[in-house]
């Protein structure tokens, strides 16, 4: 049976959603926010613990968490440290959105959180309503996701192979998955398929996170290096492509992990079916086209260097946009909570529903 | 001045033609072949001397040398050692010829010394004609880098950027470089320009020999992820990719290292031009189109890691080609040591001319 609209929740309905959230999830004992270090997949399994708002917002930076829909509800649990550590909202937010400037999630759940904190008239109320606010964040992406993979499964062939690019999984999101949800309910239909998954370099994030994610769960995962992409298609042994999004303008234009532009490219000159898939809270009301979403430019030694090992000379100058941006009109179908979306026309009528 | 044809030459003139040459040379004292380790570059430069035909072959395999022109010419000193070890030119041909299945410049060298050993009537001479055939091999190979160069520095504009993939380099070659001797040229023409390397994954090497190389020249370089030469050219960064070859089907249809057929999609797609640079010995006669052209695949660890650290789960089912397939109709030219080709008609001209 199929998800209807995402419910209106209380704390306890949250928590329930929320319980099996392994990566990020609140230590009600030491009121602080436990998070999966994502930097040491699959190499270590190492949990920190954040009971700072710079606590929070160092482990936005530095990858310990990521994916655009994790780094928001990371966030959200920032803004409730906000009050136990005395930094308090408005701070709290100036130094959480300084984070990473192209996750649109971001300011999504920090301007969400702001509207919770002014609404509250008792300061002793405060930490408790901002606390349920980070739940119900959290538990409502879970369900997006459920519910974006239910429309996105019927996308995906049986039989055959699909690609997939960085990590849009659980490790990504609340907890399951938007462009891995889609792939989790398609296997759950029934459905057999190969997934191939780019290393995404610099960071690797296919490489340590996706291939991680998929073993787990019993996919036939084979993993490929970003440039063999096109040449496994020209073999006709990818039926789709299916990816994240860590930004989408009104009009449509993708921001995501750098290679999904070229991923999207090969995909279309291969007549091979390329499909976003995102929450709505993923798209920037404010940027009319791509022009208007910034472009992160990260360290030079995540291209230098692979596990803190050199594979070049140390001085080499370096060009290192974390994403890039893909066209509308090069994608076929933007999976969504609220249905699939096919024609520019329709992108605001889901915005606006 | 132009060098016309490729002259006829005997030992000496060779060995003046390749006397800098510092990454394959013949060890007149010890009788053997030393390589420069391109394994090991840029982290260490560390030389093997090769002094039985299984050395050779190892070294080939292990990629201590690359580059199909570079093979080519190893195998060549490799047929001449096989008199000093006893193996002989038969079994040295079959061992030589089953390192490397598509680099077609290893079986042209080594069927080009079969014939000169053919040719040779006294066995006390046969090592001393080989050697020299091989000296002649390598001379000829500098000699065709600086006259395709030459033809090819017309076609890369003054200013902006251009973009490489592996290392088409000296490295590669006997000593001057098929597309970086290209872009050698057009620097002593007195063009500015910025070349973006691909690291060109699994083997990195762009990331290592292309840097290297490329800075040793005082060439304006910028390393780049292979995933991020699509986004690049979107923002008019740049002008032409120029790459090598490692086999060439007489309908041009172009095996080099994987990741090429990506980078010429992404290049028609921004309408950037697409060049080959190769010695016509690169062309396969027998092979009528890219169907008759073998795919080596490699080790999954090559994916699976990078300098020795795993970068992945370690049993992860890997899909390793170490070539792809560009179509000529996708190459804006071939440049050779006899002139530019933009027709699949003046192939055969030039092969057979």
């Amino acid at each position: 049976m199929r998800l209807k609209e995402i419910p209106k929740m209380n704390r306890s309905d949250a928590l329930s959603i929320i319980a099996n959230s392994y990566h990020i999830k609140w230590d009600f004992k030491e009121n602080g926010l436990i998070l999966l270090d994502q930097s040491l997949i699959p190499y270590e399994e190492r949990y920190v613990c954040c009971k700072t708002v710079l606590d929070v917002a160092s482990a936005i930076k530095n990858m310990i968490v990521r994916g655009a829909p994790a780094i928001g509800i990371t966030a959200a649990y920032g803004m409730a440290i906000s009050i136990l550590d005395g930094t308090g909202v408005e701070e709290a937010a100036k130094i959480l959105s300084s984070t990473r400037p192209t996750a649109v999630n971001l300011f999504w759940a920090i301007n969400r959180c702001l509207g919770v904190a002014k609404s509250v008239k008792s300061k002793e109320e405060l930490f408790g309503r901002l606390l349920d606010e980070a739940f119900v964040i959290h538990a409502e992406d879970v369900l997006c996701n459920v519910r974006m993979s239910e429309y996105g499964a019927d996308l995906i062939p049986d039989g055959g192979g699909v690609i997939t690019h960085c990590n849009a999984g659980a490790l990504a999101t609340g907890g399951y998955g938007t462009a891995l949800g889609v792939l989790r309910s398609a296997k759950k239909q029934g459905k057999t398929f190969t997934v191939y998954v780019d290393e995404t370099r610099p960071v690797l994030q296919g490489a340590r996170l996706t291939v991680w994610e998929l073993k787990r769960e019993g996919f036939d995962a084979v993993l490929i290096c970003d440039n063999m992409a096109a040449f496994l298609m020209k073999q006709k042994k990818i039926s789709c492509a299916v990816v994240g999004a860590d930004r989408i303008s009104v009009n449509g234009d993708v921001a995501n992990k750098i290679g999904t532009y070229s991923l999207a490219i090969v995909s279309k000159f291969h007549g091979v079916n390329f499909y976003v898939a995102a929450p709505l809270s993923s798209f920037d009301k404010d940027a009319l086209s791509s022009d208007d979403i910034p472009i992160e430019e990260r360290n030079p030694d995540e291209v230098r260097s692979v596990r803190g090992v050199c594979i070049t000379e140390k001085d080499v100058k370096v060009w290192n946009p974390a994403f890039d941006i893909t066209p509308f009109s090069m994608i076929d179908a933007i999976i969504t909570e609220k249905g699939i979306i096919r024609q520019k026309e329709e992108i605001k009528i889901k915005l606006g529903g």
